[in-house]
């Protein structure tokens, strides 16, 4: 998508030095846009772990490129591999590159031929899979607007499930882009996204480079909007869906699917098919969900006299919880928006569309 | 309730000087504890609008405060009531105090005299059924605790409704004090409370103050708490409950208050009597929902270097939005603690602690 009028994928490989993985450092935004080298396959395990890089996507297809680097430099691919699965435990995208890597490698002669082609189809695929999301998303608000006679049509997300998190387009964004492109009005609230504000710093950032009207709204005002008709659907990414629909993605989307469902307002869920976990069946109790530091709910990052700085928002002795994640139970979720179309959240449904998965 | 070991109201007239008012200017609150004097109803309407006071008790007793001093320095105590009532839109202490002063000052012919006496009343009245609400909520906690054999019992709170949003006590924390002196072993979730963190600020410091166990939590993290067993009460505040028991508070209380309903976790809300609107009966359509200033949304205050800065956390040119409260339906409210004891969330259950208010 574009930055300043130029377009960028989040993670490419270096024009002419194929030894060099690009990313946007995503530390820095909305106030410093930031491009950083990768070298090595631990340059890549802290670019994840310490989130230069996040979301299901882009965590996804920077493993992919992570096990490439470890092919080029020598290492052992399999501890490589453990290496970058073990830098975030709930999205399964992660697992599931390191794997598509690892069983390419092994049948192949040309290992870092291969593991190059294959970094590339990842990510290649991931863009492919959000564009396909975007067109399919894309009818379910032209035909909201339809029903409001090409009124603003009102959407609510949560987190950045945007461009920033995948490789182009996103997975919740992509609908969004995809009908402002066509010419459809539409608005979206942006959840902050407490403690990182992903929301207010990316996804806020990336709807206003493609000039997409939003407001940054705190957390907490999702169900008051809902309540008062101001939202007309709610689209949010995932981070690990169930083979029977349930839905781990950034906390707090549970809470904005109770409101939803409160309040009549449809709640979809945009996800690559990389995202489903095929084995678990009951996402509150199977699905490991990541707590990190503390020191991310206590201070806030932001921009003071043109520097980012660092401010200490709670008393000094005060404990803090970070839990990453939760889980939004299929009953709530009205349907599920993938590259392949858009399904019902229940395994009958889900496999409807990938019934390759049916003996999984 | 204490601060560094010295025992404080929240609201006071200064010590040998009957002319000026004191408060703790909450705004600067945890990091620096500053006490400001009030000398005209002007500075008091300024210290409502401006939140160095806050909370449904304490702006109550401020404006009467500022009755007084308006009485004392001859100004048209009409005209200062109007003032005052139009410094918040949604709390209904505010109108209650207000009206309280002027019927005592009209029917009087020391009318200074009267007021201050009013005021004074106002205030104590206010410590007075915190006191008591949390004497009746103590016994819920505790019953909870047999339940648990003695286990900890974890209470979410939202927002500040302590003694810092009362004059002493609080009411959503009076029954956590009141259970804490008692012995009961009890832990408190504080949600943050975006966006201007009077959980992280406010609640966090004087929990911390009184040795209550506490954790600062983002906002978003409730639901996934309670899908967890990890909540065996929610204690919420109120800034207007309507005569049927809907809770307008703090933006977010809702989004609680559906997944402690969705959980099975009692919920409950505290509220001294000054609190209900008698005469509203459905809160979602009825209570006014103040609107804030984006500015809160976008600049975020703390600790940085011993100084307390404010850095932007959203792009300079996204829009945001700041609606300061929400309504939580009570149907969704397990119980209403207060002054005089528990009861439903119904018209029934508050018209039988509160007979007299039957013909409202």
């Amino acid at each position: 998508m574009l930055v300043n009028g130029k377009h960028y994928r989040t993670i490419w490989l270096k024009e002419n030095d194929d030894s060099i993985v690009q990313i946007i450092d995503q530390r820095w935004l909305p106030h410093k846009f930031v491009i950083e080298d990768l070298k090595t396959v631990d340059d890549v395990a802290k670019a994840i772990k310490d989130m230069h890089v996040r979301g299901a996507g882009l965590i996804g297809a920077a493993a992919g490129y992570g096990m490439y680097l470890a092919a080029l430099n020598g290492d052992d691919v399999r501890e490589a591999s453990g290496k970058l699965k073990a830098t975030r435990p709930t999205a399964v995208n992660l697992a599931w590159a390191c794997d598509r890597q690892l069983k390419a490698i092994d049948s192949s002669k040309d290992k870092i031929g291969t593991a190059k082609k294959t970094a590339k189809e990842i990510a290649n695929d991931d863009a492919e899979f959000c564009r396909r999301i975007g067109e399919n998303g894309a009818k379910i608000i032209e035909e909201i607007s339809r029903r409001k006679n090409g009124e603003t049509v009102n959407i609510l997300t949560h987190c950045n499930a945007g461009w920033l998190a995948f490789v182009d387009y996103g997975s919740a964004t992509a609908p969004i882009y995809s009908a402002h492109d066509r010419g459809i009005k539409i608005h979206v609230w942006v959840d902050e996204t407490r403690p990182r504000n992903q929301g207010a710093r990316l996804t806020a950032w990336e709807l206003g480079q493609h000039g997409v009207p939003h407001t940054v709204i705190p957390d907490n005002v999702g169900g008051h909007l809902m309540q008062h008709g101001k939202v007309d659907m709610v689209i949010v990414g995932s981070d690990r869906t169930t083979r029977t629909g349930d839905v781990a993605n950034k906390i707090g989307t549970y809470l904005k699917a109770l409101a939803a469902n409160d309040n009549n307002v449809p709640f979809y869920v945009a996800l690559p098919s990389s995202s489903f976990d095929w084995i678990k069946r009951d996402g509150v109790k199977e699905i490991p969900i990541e707590e990190r530091g503390g020191e991310e709910v206590r201070f806030i990052q932001g921009l003071h006299d043109g520097e980012i700085k660092k401010v200490l928002l709670t008393p000094e002795k005060s404990n803090t919880a970070n839990y990453a994640f939760d889980v939004t139970p299929s009953r709530l979720v009205t349907g599920l928006i993938t590259e392949r179309g858009i399904c019902d959240a229940s395994e009958e449904g889900i496999l409807e569309l990938f019934p390759e998965h049916s003996k999984d």
